[in-house]
């Protein structure tokens, strides 16, 4: 909760043995230390515009309208902007009652395997709450646009790679011409950073020398 | 893992008694039986074409491409269709280290809050999972369309409820017709759906009826 910027949990009649034990994650104390308990749904949601009971739907029928993770959560961001809203979650093993289900305006499902019919709790909360967080606008991002290295930089490559590798007897004297561009074609499609290409600059340089200095 | 249909654990030099004494999620033990124990990370992810790391990203320096979780999920969904796709996790105290790191293309984070600056491993793992199989076409359905109740039964209820509230003394007979389609478009915003309008309308009846009949 406190990762996705949630601080409000509500305990509706908690296990005392599980809710006493329970440590909270890393600086995330807060969270549980301010943590209320309620004897019933009806006033844990009292003061909500909008309470939303989360289900793995299993065989049982719902008589909510039943909206997928990725669809409510943008209703329950939105709504969220103007009133407070209730995230409502049964227990792992036997999910919301109908009970409970009936304080609910619709119920939400998580897309995950059906076969299942159940999830972790802490992982089914971290879902939901990323779904609300998350920004569709930063999924259009595009490509981190890296600087790439001066050209400068990457034709001295091209050309100590050439010497080295002419050195070395890979360059035939007949295709020299050709084998030139190849190399700097090579060498432009590693799209070197400026630091990485400074780098690369060094180690051939190092073994150009060592070529032109054996023992 | 399995909840979102990830079948393949690996892990590298895992800690024993923390493995040993793993339980699974409810029928999801196949995962866990048929993890796979590596002594390094190349040798894990020796056969993926993609290596992604994730990263709380706190004070370390990082010289890989940080992507978030929303771009780099749709990233990783589309190179799975073709090759075999590694997401590496850290331990949940300390992270991926740079050893780590230097194993992947690129790393991935999750929107959290950078206070924390760590999340548990868990649910880290269940929200990039969930992002990577999220379907942004499931975002955009419309509302359930709900069939509405027919509209000769919305009339009865609406003429059922006027005369309740007429012998109640709740409609004075000088403002008769504006009440009346007040009370027209009241019961049209309560959009009920076939089921509920007969039961509404049974209520109504049995109202009524009481009303005609005092004891």
């Amino acid at each position: 909760m406190s990762n996705f910027g949630c601080s409000e949990m509500r305990l509706v009649n908690p296990y005392a043995v599980a809710f006493r034990e329970a440590r909270s994650a890393v600086k995330a104390h807060a969270v549980l230390e301010q943590a209320r308990e309620y004897p019933t749904v009806a006033e844990a949601v009292a003061d909500c515009a909008l309470v939303v009971g989360t289900t793995a739907i299993g065989s049982r029928v719902l008589e909510h309208p039943l909206r997928r993770l990725e669809y409510g959560g943008k209703l329950i961001a939105k709504k969220m902007g103007t009133a407070p809203v209730a995230l409502l979650f049964g227990s792992e093993k036997f999910g919301l009652s109908n009970e409970d289900m009936s304080h609910c305006h619709w119920l939400m499902r998580i897309p995950a395997r059906e076969e299942h019919g159940s999830m972790n709790l802490g992982q089914a909360v971290a879902v939901c709450l990323y779904e609300i967080i998350r920004s569709p606008a930063a999924a259009k991002t595009a490509p981190d646009v890296k600087r790439p290295a001066e050209v400068v930089h990457t034709e001295r490559i091209t050309e100590i790679l050439e010497t080295i590798l002419d050195r070395s007897g890979y360059v035939h004297a007949r295709v020299e011409g050709s084998t030139r561009m190849k190399i700097r074609r090579l060498v432009r499609r590693l799209q070197l950073n400026p630091h990485d290409a400074e780098t690369w600059l060094g180690m051939l340089r190092q073994i150009l020398w060592k070529l032109e200095h054996p023992e």
